[in-house]
């Protein structure tokens, strides 16, 4: 006779379309997404407006992506039955309610914070900051709170953000008068950051080091080829090194025969276990849990249609939750409404 | 068979729901937007989310004042039919914009507009500018650009503000490689700003030196005879400065007798010409001028439903003007779209 209401812890988390996922994606945050869908109201935002904070000039790059990033999500086993995906640009409460929050943030407080600070010298922005990267963080507070999201998967150095975001929730609760927003929990995943093949501390795109969610056979077979071991271990019999050798990194991140792994670091840290054993078995690795991936990221690939309309469907669920929690805020404050 | 293009210009102005109107505004806008709703095409935006950005602790201070000055306009003959009047806060194009605008736009530019600087001043926020203060010429520009306004009336001091708009205008031209937003002119009053009835430079509620366009028979009585004048003009007989006197700064924005008030000036100066007579004057021209403007403000104010009505039908109009230029830039710039 009537809805039941979801109960769930609600997450919000998602990608900026500037690129398709890769495995460092996969290990990072798209498996741990998989099993969230079951126990967690789950929204994975395709966030092309906060992608534009820093690709301002190629927004078709940030265009094409949101449809690859789409087929990403499906083709890892992201289930639209139980996870809502949806666009950030098609969301206008997002923006206005970016808008409202920087109204109550000053510009020293987004200067102070770590991660942008960090992210400005990165970048190499200097003294010319695009506006809209300053107030990134403002833009994300609206993001976790629009969907009233309890729970925000981040990235260690992210927790700043988190903080930023509840700054505000208290801010305007206090001048409400009672909790309209709610405050999120940073979820900070145990597995560190993947390399990239080279050993460098990212894998990215723009690298060249990363491997993606749609690499062929070939390509996966080349990537571990050219992966960085132990520059020291020149002969099969000689001791090798464990720490900093990536394909042991790797071996960590993705062999579920967690017994194999150990036994193989011993072997390898005596001597006589050569990089061409090693590096096959990691093959194995990937190309088995890589396989189906790319079957299905086919699939959906040759299907656009389908995909898009998925996406168009979450972003209506979205606009709703969405245009509701604006609403219920601009009543609380006592704003205009034309309703 | 069609319908005709408007082809006039497009004129974008508005108030800051802050306070109800009062003859500051008639002298310096209203006056003139009653003239030209007949040759421009005009939208007044009811400005109730940048009132914010300096309000956000009396948000419902923000949300009454949308009737009110809704209801100073039709009292002073602003005219549906001719002119679009729209609450800013209801057109989430606006935010979609300013966000959008805020890639293109370093914090150092914004930092460096003058307008900005002397109202961080004014205001006295010093290194606490909210966040939404510091960006508001970039909702400016979302505002205006989205309306593809050409004329923009502004007071001399936010010139600066039209320099920024037209620099994102050009800024996005370039990228998109043709003219989809358009430029504005600033229109710059040729009448000064009136001051206050205590002869400080700006009329102002919270200073209590204002003539509300509401004000009563008593009210405007009292007013004039509160007028600063010339104080080293103790007898009738003696000679008066005309200089700063507020009395014949009035007149001259309000008596349509030019003829008279020379002559007014020239027995002022020789002396003969006492405060009681020349204020009796003032008060008359003024009486006359607010007499209508009250009798059709307290029609409206007691229908606050039909003035809710226009406005509603206004926002309409201005919600599908503003939505479409922002899909045409957004699709100009091969942004995602849903559709």
């Amino acid at each position: 006779m009537f809805s039941p209401i979801d109960t769930r812890p609600v997450i919000l988390t998602g990608d900026r379309t500037t690129g398709p996922l890769h495995l460092g994606h996969y290990v990072g945050s798209l498996k741990s997404r998989v099993a969230l869908q079951h126990s967690h109201e789950q929204f994975l935002l395709l966030a092309d407006t906060q992608a534009l904070t820093d690709n301002a000039q190629d927004p078709e790059k940030v265009r094409r992506n949101v449809l690859e990033v789409a087929i990403d999500y499906l083709a890892v086993g992201i289930d639209p039955a139980l996870t809502t995906i949806c666009v950030q640009s098609a969301l206008p409460a997002l923006a206005e309610l970016t808008l409202l929050y920087l109204n109550f943030v000053t510009v020293s407080r987004l200067e102070r914070n770590p991660t942008i600070k960090t992210e400005i010298q990165l970048r190499g922005f200097e003294r010319d900051v695009p506006a809209g990267f300053l107030c990134y963080p403002v833009a994300q507070a609206a993001d976790i709170t629009a969907f009233k999201a309890t729970v925000v998967p981040v990235g260690e150095d992210q927790a700043p953000l988190i903080e930023q975001t509840n700054e505000i929730v208290r801010r305007l609760n206090r001048q409400i008068g009672r909790d309209v927003l709610v405050e999120a929990i940073a979820m900070v995943p145990s597995v560190g950051r993947l390399p990239g093949v080279d050993g460098k501390a990212k894998m990215s795109k723009s690298q060249g080091n990363a491997i993606p969610l749609s690499a062929s056979k070939d390509e996966i077979r080349d990537a571990v080829r050219r992966m960085y071991t132990d520059p020291d271990h020149l002969r099969v019999s000689d001791p090798g090194k464990v720490e900093g050798n990536v394909v042991f990194t790797y071996l960590d991140a993705f062999c579920e025969d967690r017994q194999l792994v150990d036994e193989m670091k011993a072997h390898y840290r005596r001597g006589g276990l050569g990089d061409v054993t090693l590096k096959r078995h990691l093959e194995e690795v990937l190309q088995a849990l890589l396989a189906p991936i790319r079957e299905r990221r086919a699939h959906y690939a040759a299907e656009p249609d389908y995909v898009m309309g998925i996406v168009r469907e979450g972003t209506r669920r979205a606009r709703e939750r969405t245009e509701a929690t604006l609403a219920e805020l601009r009543s609380a404050l006592g704003l205009f409404s034309l309703a």
